[in-house]
């Protein structure tokens, strides 16, 4: 952990690498969110996930021991919804994705209409088929505008790696030559939905993930400090190639969330 | 048509664009096939799609009043299945596509395996699901080398724009960051495949087709002659930016198949 005097007054935190991996909590992610609770610092949960809704994603992480309320998540399905409303009200969408997404775009009082779309938002579909492909091809080339929630390629799950949304963007791409507007991290439009929810503003927030493509990348694109955890996808070994890929560097490198915790409660003093 | 004084000995003939439109003949087509059979001219005819079998290809050049033998057809999944065999005979293959593709990789000898494949070849498949795409993915990432018929990437059909095998594979390479073996146009594999079946050299071929990106090219690449009707994607007036995006130029233009017609009676004498 650099010996950084940065004070932030609220916290974005990454899920899956960075409190969690699969089923499984990594460890002090629970006091860790306990001793924010505790201390009255703002913070919110943030994923890429669009799949599930925002009480199931908190549901999930009380069954691991983590304490998380529903209206302290933020999903890039919820994100996508209110993009949409916030660039046109009520507006008909073309949903290509599971509950997660259907839920967030009611909630957002968008009308579903799979004849004349205004927007098509897709995030992972784990349903999809190639008559889904035909329908959104002909909505995006038809003029629909395209929103993709997420652009993450492969995910890891139980039973080997699955494919992300990006990897359904990439055929609905190839087949309408349009690319997406892109809600998830590395966009910055999921971290300023979050950060206007949280009250403050972006340069008073900081990013916790373990991901620099992502969370860290999505943090410095949205003008807010960024904490990386070495507890998922970076190490201490490929830090180096990630800084190059990426071409961004975290303002504070913790070794795992005991760290975390040191910075979060000096920060907070 | 330019009066050149090129020879040719035989021609791989393009099908839909060139011979017929949907399920309407182009004028003169029958004549075309006639005349090239009647002056015992060696001719197949070249196609891109994977999804039926020669045998359908035939009967429905031969419904549409076109004469064609099933032994004359060459499609880019029997060009993929001839390739397969011949990197590695008895090849263990997981196909994902439709009957042409099933069909041409047992009559090659390969055998059907979605355990451990060798080789993993994806033509169109229209009842692909999130489910083949994962598969595809732990397959090709589980070291299995990728093969795809052709990179079409959008088929006009009676109810609208369909998504091709190019489509499909882009979720593929999107998943998986790896490039496949492409067989059909442009690539010269499909064209080297139907040349061989031809038995005369590369130069003595001529390709006849109406895609500059596909026809035009795949016989440029081939090393054939290149002669390009106007009677489907390219007219006098998108030719020059056909010729600046495919950096190709072909050796013969003819407006219709009448002047196609002409210029291999020329040849043939």
């Amino acid at each position: 952990m650099n010996t950084t005097t940065i004070s932030w007054k609220g916290y974005l935190i990454d899920l899956d690498g960075t409190l969690y991996h699969g089923s499984r909590m990594i460890p002090e992610a629970d006091t860790l969110i306990r001793e924010l609770e505790d201390s009255g610092v703002p913070y919110l949960f943030v994923t890429n996930n669009s799949s599930r809704t925002p009480g199931e994603v908190a549901a999930n992480l009380n069954l691991m021991g983590i304490p998380a309320k529903e209206e302290q998540i933020c999903t890039s399905a919820v994100a996508a919804a209110e993009y949409i409303a916030g660039q046109q009200p009520r507006s008909k969408v073309a949903p290509i994705g599971e509950s997660g997404l259907l839920e967030a775009l009611i909630n957002a009082g968008l009308i579903i209409d799979e004849d004349s779309p205004d927007f098509v938002v897709q995030g992972i579909d784990r349903s999809f088929t190639y008559e889904t492909l035909t329908k959104a091809a002909r909505w995006i080339l038809g003029g629909a505008r395209y929103v993709l929630t997420n652009p993450d390629l492969l995910l890891p799950s139980q039973e080997g790696l699955m494919p992300g949304a990006g990897t359904i963007s990439a055929a609905i791409r190839a087949a309408t030559g349009i690319e997406p507007i892109v809600i998830g991290k590395p966009s910055d439009i999921l971290m300023k939905h979050a950060i206007d929810r949280l009250g403050l503003r972006n340069e008073e927030v900081a990013v916790i993930g373990d991901n620099m493509l992502t969370d860290i990348s999505a943090g410095i694109n949205a003008g807010c400090g960024t904490i990386l955890v070495l507890t998922g996808v970076t190490t201490e070994e490929n830090l180096p190639s990630f800084v190059s890929s990426s071409g961004v560097n975290p303002d504070v490198i913790c070794r795992n969330l005991a760290e975390v915790r040191k910075l979060v409660l000096q920060s907070s003093i």
